[in-house]
């Protein structure tokens, strides 16, 4: 038998994204209020069943511990009352989200007079790869469903139990309200090789988004044939201009480090003009180091600031995501400009000065998702900036850059109304 | 020696992309009054050194005939007075456009205070993969410098002295003008080799957009580690309803097929509603035969239309970019939408109806790059939508769908003003 030797893929990936494909035409026209509706089934069913999940991660936990998970990883997979409560409000909160379906965000008369408009339509099928906490199945779902994508679930081995249960959960309320079947499906295994098959999916999928660590995310960008969008490390930087007001910048300087350190929009460097650097360095230290912060300076800082480490090239290029800084001192906003590109990461970087020319041209000239001033780096977030929930940050210019909401989830087609129009 | 049997690069593709990014960082400083001397300087140039260019582009014409190319790729690849002059207008409309750099799009005050807006910024370097005519060089140097990108060109092996030349004399002069070296750049040799390696770029590229047929365009997909824009091909349909005014329904169908067969927005596939079918064909065929089109049916079309050929399974997802079209009959609107989702191409679609309820379901349910009530398809364009000029028509939903202009060849960053304010 010469197909012997053929790969046994164990599980159909083919026909899940078939059925994907014909789940988001059908999604086309169903009507917010069906959409608002599933959302609340989702919820409900989410904390009526909590036991039963409860059950599903303690397998998730015991397979942890048997291979060694860390502590604040168990913690991270642990759902418990609180945790499902916070997922049932998250999928409120984005039923009462406006739908972005259908929206027609322009439309203009032609000189030859036929009417051109762009209409958003969901983006169709949209494939999530993910490493973290099971609570990312429902919100993406969630996301997906309410922007009229269907959405292929791929979670991490560590959470497969809890992931299965609440995906089936979620799907099987949906379809009471009369989502159609496999909106949201999630593929039962996790071996690597059946990520390259869904990767390869073209023909049905629209966008692929992994969320995780940097090996996870070259995985994908290096074998996906479908569009990719990268949820990428954030090397914040805030800049302290010679001008600013000290005890503003060391306010947003130890927001910025110690509010959340464990996350992509905490700073991770700390630029300085020099002309404020003996002025400001001594007081920004003390209050973080009073916050636990460990501070790594260049040879500059290390001369006003004798206690601390010394920085190595690469803790430029860390994104320490711990209660570590790095701190410059730099001789004019172009040096920390030139830093920021050479060696930021595109996330969030924030100026703190008082003067009009500065903020011009550190808001003109640093390209990266989130430019501020005088404000934390921690506010480049969907909430924050209004969009109401996220699915993650991008760090891509493509599509979508920076915290990525329920309109980044759509595509537009232009619509043309005319009486006979031919071209001439 | 080891090394004797490592790969040799003939071109320095890394050396390229350094200098592309290097040039992008300069460019997001360039104002628009010094990108549109530049174009007029580009413009110039052309005219004035159009004899060295005649030179060059026999070259390419006489190596062209020695490998046996057609008389109709001979005079895509010919240049003359009319077509370099045709180039340079095209670079003066451009200069023409508004810059899209730096627009605000929005700037909102969040309840806390702080505003969040949305500011334009240049992609950052595009690359552009062609086999078309050589006037692409031209067309899309000049979209990517208004739009403050960087760009590096590939063109076909066909016309690579034309393109060479016309390359060096558009950066001499734009660099004349205030433009950085280096904005425009063009792959000296045209090996796959080569085009692996610039696939592979994507710390330093962050777009790449095929041009031409569908092998190219797999090619890139499947190799690309960068971020790509399909411009796939167009089969693409007029539906002609129950109701719709026949003599519109002609005018409408002939001018998509006849008035230029050989472009993406033509339509391939005319569906008619069988309620109009008996009194729609025979004066439809008629109309399309006088204008020299070979008419395809299915067996109901046939029994209508007797001296016409078969249509076979494969006509329905053919684009033949010639004067050929397939007819069907269908019992429904919606037979027509499951025919234009299972066997289109997501290009363009036109219904004609009188009646507000088909426009409608027509206009939200079918999910192409633009979607047409009562005009010819060949309306699908960029020039005809308003955008200016295009760079082509993507036939993808992420970041760009259909005809993309210079907006389309930006991103956007988000700005945040505050007065300290911090996360709480």
């Amino acid at each position: 038998m010469n197909q012997t030797a053929k790969k046994t893929i164990p599980v159909d990936i083919e026909g899940i994204c078939k059925a994907a494909l014909e789940a988001s035409r059908a999604m086309v026209t169903i009507d917010t209020e069906t959409k608002n509706r599933a959302l609340h089934k989702m919820a409900d069913a989410l904390v009526v069943g909590q036991n039963k999940i409860f059950q599903a991660n303690g397998l998730d936990l015991s397979e942890g511990k048997k291979n060694g998970l860390s502590l604040a990883m168990l913690d991270r997979l642990k759902l418990d009352e609180k945790r499902i409560s916070d997922i049932a409000t998250g999928l409120l909160r984005i039923a009462d989200l406006p739908d972005p379906v259908g929206e027609v965000t322009s439309m203009k008369t032609r000189p030859n007079g036929i009417r051109v408009g762009r209409m958003r339509m969901p983006l169709g099928v949209i494939g999530i790869i993910y490493e973290s906490r099971p609570n990312v199945t429902a919100d993406t779902s969630a996301l997906c469903l309410k922007s009229g994508n269907a959405v292929i679930l791929r979670g991490g081995s560590e959470a497969i139990h809890s992931n299965k249960l609440i995906s089936s959960m979620l799907m099987d309320s949906a379809s009471e309200a009369g989502i159609p079947e496999n909106t949201i499906q999630i593929i039962p295994v996790t071996d690597r090789t059946v990520v390259s098959d869904l990767l390869s999916m073209d023909r049905y999928i629209d966008l692929v988004i992994p969320r995780g660590g940097y090996e996870l995310i070259r995985f994908v960008i290096e074998n996906s044939t479908i569009p990719v969008i990268k949820h990428d490390k954030g090397v914040c930087h805030v800049y302290v201009h010679s001008d600013a007001d000290i005890n503003m910048a060391t306010r947003i300087a130890v927001n910025a480090k110690i509010q959340r350190p464990g996350v992509c929009n905490a700073m991770e460097t700390l630029l300085v003009h020099e002309d404020i650097a003996s002025s400001f360095l001594p007081k920004v230290a003390a209050a973080l180091e009073g916050g636990g912060v460990e501070l790594r300076g260049c040879q500059r800082t290390l001369s006003i600031l004798n206690n601390i480490k010394a920085a190595h090239e690469q803790d430029w290029e860390e994104e320490y995501l711990d209660l570590v800084l790095s701190i410059k001192v730099v001789e004019s906003i172009e040096n920390a400009m030139d830093h920021i590109s050479t060696h930021g990461s595109g996330h969030t970087e924030a100026i703190v000065t008082s003067g009009f020319r500065p903020a011009q041209k550190f808001v003109a000239r640093v390209d990266s998702s989130a430019v501020m001033v005088n404000t934390s780096t921690r506010f480049n977030d969907g909430g924050q900036f209004g969009l109401g929930a996220e699915i993650g940050i991008s760090t891509q210019k493509l599509h979508a850059r920076g915290p990525m909401g329920l309109e980044e989830l759509t595509s537009h087609k232009f619509i043309v109304f005319g009486d006979g129009h031919i071209r001439q």
